[in-house]
């Protein structure tokens, strides 16, 4: 279980290996908002997302033994970069599982980063959790999961510790943190730091439209399945279902999830194009869409929006900028 | 004559105004440059450039008076929207007079931060600087010139500030560090700041070919004039020839200039996409350029490239992804 403690220790670990990611605003968004908006630039942390901390944190805490062994991670992209890039800086060697249609950067990224990559067919067929389990069987590679294990979300709440830190220097002391959420790592970590160092800020999920299972699960009270795994162009958050370790924590701690079309994100890259000067790919510039477009459900006169990554293909990129900017 | 003690002034009066802005590596791009290269992200600044620095060091000390009354000021476009949110945020006055031609995305920001847009033509009839005097006698503006102006030089040399405690942060002491040169302005500034708090660190002016007024001028040590003042993507950093004020500065801290072509400014954008999650705009992305593509002039194991700018319209950087990404 991760504790405050944990994610104090995982900010030890990466001190000075981690990027602080800077705080943004602009008066052109405020003003779209209807409040004003703090955007978290976590697409400028290393590897161009916030899944640098977990792996980092996770990777770090290796005995000596597993790290030469080496590790394991499933992942349609960003955790796949987080992973590969904290092991090679650790001398680990590291294979990444991916889906088949995961976008070409992230594919290409990962194994520049000196991963071995191994392609999975995300439609049918094996699981990717089958698909790591074995390779890490017969290689004696420690897993890493995405997000149901205690040292990644400790990695990732080193993120909300900055968050309570920044906000409360631009006086924003009680306000909705918009997080992208997948599998529920990064918001369970952040809420987790939030609860402790600043507890006026309060997490809510963002998701896209069909993929909205920790929404639907928070409004139930009990988990909730997506129908499909895959045909959104927001690939960094999409799981079959809330994590096992992650939604109790989610539960307890986040507000109301928010549910942003597919459409809002484009919109939201293409503004902050314009307005921040920050790439961010669709996943990652969900919780921005929801500030942007979904402000009856957010409460306060300030709110934090997670602009979790920007590993994005071009040719997306393109197309938010000629459909939107 | 801007001195230290001037940077350091601007710097209190910039404090919990200015943004700190961070200090990007990749791995990729150090791979391409073949050294450290770190990259000084003032796109990121408040209104997408560092000219929001010398804009708020020069509203900020005008009198009571003076600051009524309003000010004026000739741009192609940072400098404009630099000294339009200073103005503003003071509840200044603020006219301001660009060329016909500059970005609309530049014109469009600087109407929408309040200011009043004057337009002239670039290739012939009056000269910015005749249009700029005329309506601040009219007017009783206070003409906030874009780089021969002490205190304009003292708020850009708060960048230089910046780059030398986070270099040193780093463990780079001793580099070349490139920057996108117009007029002078954040060269000199920066030179300025480094000579006092960071000697081993050298500034390099970084131009596009065709507008090599200040490597041709600091070749010769005379003054170089541009056969012409328009006509490249470049357009933040073309003037007709080195500042008065800022040359004499530039000549006597600066090594020699490094001159790129537009090609690599737009192959620069590109990897600043790819890489960094940033977007800069060709004159923003000239000194990474040179970082990138040529090596073969910069000095020491790390150099620093400053990305001074990302006010870019939308179809330039849909070419360039098109082209290079």
């Amino acid at each position: 279980m991760t504790s405050i403690a944990m994610i104090e220790a995982a900010a030890a670990r990466l001190k000075s290996h981690v990027r602080r990611t800077p705080l943004l605003s602009s008066p052109f968004l405020d003003g779209i908002a209807g409040r004003r908006l703090l955007v978290k630039a976590e697409c400028l942390q290393h590897t161009g997302s916030f899944k640098f901390r977990g792996g980092w944190s996770a990777v770090s805490a290796l005995t000596e033994e597993d790290r030469k062994r080496g590790v394991i991670a499933y992942s349609s992209g960003n955790h796949a970069q987080g992973v590969a890039a904290a092991a090679k800086a650790h001398g680990a060697p590291a294979v990444i599982v991916m889906p088949a249609d995961a976008p070409q950067l992230k594919i290409r990224n990962t194994r520049d980063l000196g991963a071995e990559v191994v392609l999975y067919d995300r439609s049918g067929g094996e699981s990717r959790e089958a698909v790591g389990a074995r390779h890490a069987e017969e290689r004696g590679l420690t897993l890493i999961k995405p997000y149901d294990e205690p040292l990644v979300i400790a990695g990732q709440g080193t993120c909300g510790l900055e968050i309570a830190e920044q906000a409360a220097f631009e006086g924003v002391t009680r306000a909705d943190v918009l997080v992208n959420c997948g599998g529920g790592g990064l918001s369970s970590g952040i809420a987790l730091a939030l609860e402790a160092r600043a507890p006026g800020l309060r997490v809510r999920p963002v998701e896209p439209e069909g993929f909205d299972d920790v929404t639907r699960s928070l409004a139930s009270g009990q988990v909730q399945r997506n129908s499909s795994q895959s045909g959104s162009i927001c690939d960094a958050i999409l799981t079959p279902q809330p994590g096992e370790i992650t939604f109790p924590i989610v539960s307890r701690l986040c507000g109301p999830g928010v549910v942003i079309t597919e459409d809002e994100a484009m919109r939201a890259m293409a503004l902050a194009f314009l307005r921040l000067k920050i790439v961010l790919e669709p996943g990652g510039a969900a919780s921005l869409a929801a500030a942007l477009f979904h402000g009856d459900q957010i409460e306060g006169d300030a709110v934090v929006a997670v602009a979790t990554g920007g590993n994005v293909d071009a040719d997306l990129f393109r197309e938010a900028l000629t459909r939107y900017a």
